[in-house]
């Protein structure tokens, strides 16, 4: 896969990611603003987003947040999937309107006037939002930037959009693919709160392929089952996660096999750029469940062993503690009532069996190997604006069945986590 | 409640619960042994703990981990609740006995030894432990420490036993209520690793108040299940949780009722001086929800509530961030794909109101009065070797039905539990 040594050389490469598809452009701007509910010295600041096709397509799809709160832009975003057709959607990160006395009309009075400014009407635009929970939206300030966003819109590069839906992000996201005579680009910002079922908080898509609606909501659905929903940060679902899929159609039909490849690459690529990047995150996991009784108990025992707090505050700490995997794996089971027999059971740490025939298969020779393979999967936590390299720790585990295997991308659990999720909003 | 000053005055109150019920006899030793799992410079150091009634009693019961891979001594208490009658307990602090491959014949290999020293059987005791998971019991220095162990057996107070328990706790904890002409006495530890179902690692509690074993059994799970199962640190259950009730009826018969009453009592204090204690606890939390559409969805939300990192570090850093607490709800719910009427919930912190008929009643005002609120309910996370004091933090949620409330005791989440969790084991 790719590593860099610079942000530098990140930002390249991210360039040439980043060329809009045909049909699209974008624009970001910053505004400053005070909020009601807390007073602050200085005013707070916020990007506006827009993505926008240069004509109204039928050809889009969404898919949102099971979270029973959702945001006003979900809301929204669920009767534009009735639709004949949209034009874009107008992001904002900093505050993401839940559950406010006027959030769902103060988010379709902006998408109004961003209708006026673009010749249509509120209905054509998804908007979506991200931030603080439970703050209202600065509409007076967001509604006299549109005119000076819309007249910055451009249709070279999405990497000012990547950018600027960022929150905690320590780098933009950005992955392409090239199908056919087109491609698929895709964003995505996402940091912490982030768990299976609608991993990430935001993700926009864009591609000049002509798939046509329901094909795409299909591909849509299909590929982030098996990208965003199979990462877990803190095992927390937003009130506003979305990925949106818009198609300008410009380059013509892809092949179907092709698009559904090139859709699950991008969206793969932006779920492992979130983990990577998740507030303070010092090694990434990558758990692999196999032979279970069904793919349900395999992804249920993964997501368990991902987000166990012991494992990964002792994977934080280079301690190849194994027996706490083995503990998170019996404690699913066993609230889910599931049977299993411990002697069939197999578990392996960067490729070293830990645990087989129902007993644990250690010493101190391996116990250092371990530690050494922990030591040299970690990444400095701190903000380093580009990915500092794509080492995971791997566990693999496989029960007494025979599902397929899942595989979970998760992260271990550190200070800085705690520390960025405890002064977020300062 | 009660809060103390100074370890001294916590001691003197833990002395006067520690008196054991007549009929009992405890004692504690250390050990020295070196790990195979391991490389140490140092040896490392063991309790042993014993617990014995002065004769076989049939009045017993426990109520073990539901967690799938279990300890050899959760088997063997299994295998225990069966026998006609018990004598008493052996325990040992740090190692857990879990998948080792003699572990289940080293523990009876152990008791056996123990059973000649007191006459009687291996069959006659529990055994419990707790500590690093996977490891072996240093089975020949635990059975040449047993005689000296047995011959230090004395029967005036179990704090030398509410002590050796320990692990990563930071104050032993006893608990006791007098019923009638009777008492009954528990010791506890726990810190991380605590959840709902067999919240604690390790419970003992001893009564020499008659209760037919039936009925003894019966008020143990009722009690267990509003108490233990009430509280949740990081929300793990362990391989080796285990409360255990011997009753040597030395006292007569008690008043059912009150019984009951006093079992519940003794219970729910060492949960709650469990979590005041929990790893590097910076806030204890109190969630209640009322109102559900049942008592299963009850629990299931107010457990999301206290399970949630973004709750939890939010809280260690005293930010009134009540979004998150909304998120939590309706991520629970989401995935549960239970309905609710938003407009029908109302959630407070401290009394306040902070969202109710659908929206967040947040501005700043009430946002410094929360945060003050949380900043005077702060403990320090230092290990302070006495409960700093009882405030929590109270979370209140009423939902859209009819159910009673319940209540689950939670933590935060801090730099500290990650860093005593990073480095358990060094």
């Amino acid at each position: 896969m790719e590593t860099y040594d610079s942000e530098t050389s990140y930002l390249r490469q991210l360039e040439a990611r980043s060329v809009l598809p045909d049909g699209f452009q974008c624009a970001a701007r910053e505004i400053r603003f005070s909020p009601s509910e807390r007073r602050t010295q200085e005013p707070l600041r916020m990007n506006l987003s827009l993505i926008v096709l240069d004509k109204e397509t039928p050809d889009f799809g969404a898919v949102f947040t099971r979270n029973k709160f959702p945001g006003a832009p979900v809301l929204i975003g669920r009767e534009r999937l009735q639709r004949p057709t949209v034009r874009g959607v107008l992001v904002n990160n900093k505050i993401s309107n839940v559950c406010t006395r006027n959030g769902y009309e103060d988010a379709r009075g902006l998408l109004g006037r961003l209708g006026e400014l673009l010749g249509t009407t509120e209905e054509s635009f998804f908007i979506a939002s991200t931030g603080i929970i439970g703050w209202e939206l600065p509409v007076r300030e967001m509604g006299e930037s549109l005119p000076d966003l819309v007249s910055g819109l451009e249709p070279s590069s999405v990497l000012p959009v990547a950018r600027a839906i960022m929150t905690t992000d320590a780098f933009p996201k950005v992955r392409r693919a090239a199908v056919g005579r087109g491609s698929i680009v895709g964003i995505a910002k996402g940091a912490g709160m982030i768990e299976p079922n609608m991993a990430t908080l935001l993700c926009f898509l864009c591609t000049d392929l002509g798939v046509q609606r329901e094909r795409l909501r299909e591909d849509l659905a299909w590929c982030v089952e098996r990208s965003l929903n199979r990462i877990s940060i803190d095992g927390d679902q937003s009130t506003s996660d979305t990925a949106l899929l818009l198609s300008s159609g410009r380059r013509g039909p892809a092949d179907p096999a092709e698009f559904r490849e090139g859709l699950l690459a991008v969206l793969a690529g932006l779920a492992f750029d979130i983990v990577r990047n998740g507030e303070g995150i010092g090694h990434v996991l990558r758990v692999e469940v196999g032979q279970a009784r069904n793919e349900s108990t395999a992804l249920g025992v993964a997501r368990a062993i991902a987000n166990s707090p012991l494992v990964k505050t002792a994977i934080f700490g280079n301690d190849p503690n194994v027996g706490r995997i083995i503990s998170a794996v019996g404690d699913y089971l066993g609230n889910a009532g599931e049977a299993v027999d411990n002697r069939r059971v197999t578990v392996r740490m960067g490729g070293e069996e830990i645990f087989s025939g129902g007993c644990f298969r250690l010493d101190a020779e391996k116990e250092e190997r371990l530690s050494a393979y922990l030591r040299g999967r970690a990444l400095d936590t701190k903000r380093i604006p580009w990915p500092q390299h794509d080492k995971t720790v791997d566990i693999e585990v496989t029960l007494d069945g025979s599902s397929p295997s899942v595989e979970v991308i998760g992260s271990d659990l550190s200070y800085d986590y705690v520390k960025e999720n405890a002064d977020y909003r300062s």
